[in-house]
């Protein structure tokens, strides 16, 4: 089962079975109304034994009692038990099949999960789970899962943990993160973490990937996968059990060991992925990732508030960051334009009055300056400067280095950043979320 | 000029005037519709020499030539210039005056703002700035800023910068943070931090002061002022200028050193202050001591979803703190009602199908537990199981220790984190946001 995949028919499937209970509430019926309501164009037949017929979302199924014909991928939702003779049914149908279903090796039936994998493999089939969320093919419309859709975008995150998955995807449209898919493997029993790794490293939705995990099975496949997936993409990874605590919790919650974090961490380094320490971060890292590829150490800071400046500045610094010596000639040049209240070194500080063209000069001529790999613009809108007129000058400035933005806050900026995301440039909430959004730039 | 100082003037008066340009847009046009919409129910008394009238929030305001009876306060928002001589017409009919208008010591002219410290000594009125924001006394229903109006609540936020403290409030109305007061004290010509630490401390409405300073003045002062206030409630510190090029920012802002970073962290600890790294901190403590004065180190986590109770645990131990060894008799009686399959040391793993008897239970069983000294109770809601039941199983679980709370994420815990809410439950974001408000508690 070693080397790399072609798991299109999970991820953009054009036709699939879901078989379970289609009662409002029930587990099938949930996975039916969001792939209807996600817009799924491809052909969906839901089955189960009594027959009959379900709406979902508008749309009304004959519910057959059994699969007739092939599909690329069949939902599965029925009790564990008979997971595995449902899939020797409909093997020779299928090219996918994603467990749901719960009750195998994570509460001890380590039997019945092996026959589920040996009936799989006996048709040919590939499977996701047991014991998972489901999946998401975001850029095919296809979201065969129960959990909350999400925006298209360039993220796919692959998660050990279903709950985790769920939390980070609702986290995720909170974050104005857009997705290129989702993928919640439970126990792993055939297709794990590293299949995905190397999937989602040549799926051209995908800009960035992220990986919640917290152990793995084989680490030198692992690692190999990871490699290969960093030295295509940018791969964000959380881990979890770190911890002496975390990692006892981990094997009495997966099975799982977590294993030593220090050989983790070093396989992670030496395969080039960005490790983040918190949940946050991990959309943090993605909106950098979605709008660039990467950016050097020496940061240009641009303000009207000197305050957060110095948060941002401070903040800098201690990631290991550089405030970019402005050149001589940048300096003069700022100098000519900018009022005499304004600080023209970096942070440069532009003070509250700053308007459209202020900031649009400012970042121009600072984006010239061969000793400034990337830029983060502050604004703290005061009441008599809309913030959606400094977000222009942010969108028509001319420059072709990375720029990150942090405007403030809440209500204040509301029209600003909505101005911004519609330009694909993603808002970071504080100083310091902006200066590490710009660390992981740099560390690619 | 030592010593303690009764500051109602400026956060509970009962009579006010502002001084400026009453056309929409100026400041003081912007504070007048401030305060009225804010519900001030004292007096209001907009002066300019050239008299007219102004509409602000459907009230309609004869603008005076000149003052001509006494106020608590004075808002000022007149050229630089004419302060000083402002401040000494009015001064007998005034206790206190805020300067809002900007033009003295940060842009050189020193001069200026010892003369009208001097005007205003000659009358014994108490100055705010200049330089600054204005103040709230959310209380009293006065919002004598231009500033975003916030909800009543615990916090005191005194900020040496305007817009980090415009941008905190809006933040703070994002965290769903109260607050008592807000205070932008700007060049601190007279009353300074240390002054607002004191009366602070004093004050009955506040349960936890926020300051955001960049340097201060008479560090001796400032030591005293914090140990006092510290040891009346928590006082959270966002220290800007830490860096090598935040404190030389810093310098070029303010005009005022930043000083040894060192120097002022071993401060913060002496008086017992709670220093944060980041700005979201700053909100994360004030929800955790809106909540409670303190915690112990020993935290038992109770959770729905293994993945995130992991997550929690790492950061928990990271941070310093306990994962608490549960008592064997804490153990045996949650075997006795638990599922199987969920795990009974800690962290406490309920798995998906956790309702509200299920939750309830387990924390009342876990509170009496001699070895936990708080509670964090995570729950990412499965589609069967609605956010609401297990909010009010927290809400209702009968428990005298610190419970703090994660509900993930966004749209999936919309209700549950609105009835949390109204209980004055306060919601963190992520497991490793609740962590550190449990560390901040234990600091106390």
């Amino acid at each position: 089962m070693e080397g790399k995949v072609n798991l299109d028919q999970f991820f953009y499937p054009e036709s699939v079975a879901i078989f379970g209970s289609f009662k409002p509430g029930a587990i099938a019926y949930e996975i039916l109304r969001n792939v209807v309501e996600g817009g799924f164009e491809g052909k969906l037949i839901p089955v189960n034994p009594r027959g009959g017929s379900v709406e979902a979302a508008g749309r009304r199924f004959e519910i057959k009692t059994a699969l007739e014909e092939p599909v690329d991928t069949a939902i599965i939702a029925v009790p564990a038990k008979i997971v595995p003779s449902l899939v020797d049914e409909i093997g020779p149908l299928i090219e996918g099949a994603i467990v749901i279903s719960a009750g195998f090796s994570e509460v001890g039936n380590w039997e019945l999960e092996r026959e589920l994998v040996e009936r799989a493999r006996k048709h040919g089939v590939r499977l996701i789970g047991p014991n998972c969320a489901g999946v998401f093919g975001v850029h095919g419309k296809f979201f065969g899962s129960f959990e909350v859709r999400v925006k298209p975008g360039g993220l796919a995150l692959i998660s050990q943990s279903g709950a985790f998955g769920g939390a980070a995807l609702a986290m995720g449209n909170e974050e104005k993160v857009g997705f290129s898919a989702f993928v919640s493997y439970g126990n792993a029993a055939d297709l794990n973490e590293s299949d995905f790794l190397e999937y989602f490293a040549d799926d051209e939705n995908t800009k960035v990937i992220a990986l919640y995990i917290e152990g793995v099975k084989d680490g030198r496949r692992f690692l190999k996968a990871l490699r290969y997936a960093s030295s295509k993409k940018p791969v964000i990874i959380l881990k979890a059990g770190k911890s002496a605590s975390g990692a006892k919790a981990v094997a009495s919650h997966t099975g799982s060991l977590a294993g030593s974090y220090e050989i983790y961490r070093a396989a992670f380094r030496q395969a080039g992925a960005i490790e983040v320490e918190e949940m946050e971060e991990v959309f943090d890292a993605a909106k950098a990732f979605e709008m660039y590829e990467r950016a050097g150490k020496r940061v240009a800071v641009i303000t009207n508030s000197g305050g957060p400046g110095v948060l941002a500045t401070d903040k800098i610094e201690r990631l290991g960051l550089e405030i970019a010596r402005l050149d001589d000639k940048t300096v003069e040049a700022l100098k000519s334009f900018l009022p005499p209240q304004c600080s023209v070194r970096n942070p440069v500080d532009l003070i509250a009055d700053a308007d459209y063209d202020r900031y649009k000069r400012t970042i121009e001529t600072v984006c010239k300056d061969e000793n400034v790999d990337s830029i983060l613009v502050i604004c703290v809108p005061p009441i008599f400067i809309p913030s959606g007129e400094i977000a222009k000058a942010v969108i028509e400035a001319e420059c072709s280095k990375p720029v990150v933005v942090n405007f403030m806050a809440g209500e204040l900026v509301g029209r600003g950043v909505e101005l911004l995301e519609e330009k694909g440039i993603k808002n970071f909430t504080t100083p310091e979320r902006a200066a590490r959004a710009l660390r992981w730039l740099s560390m690619r």
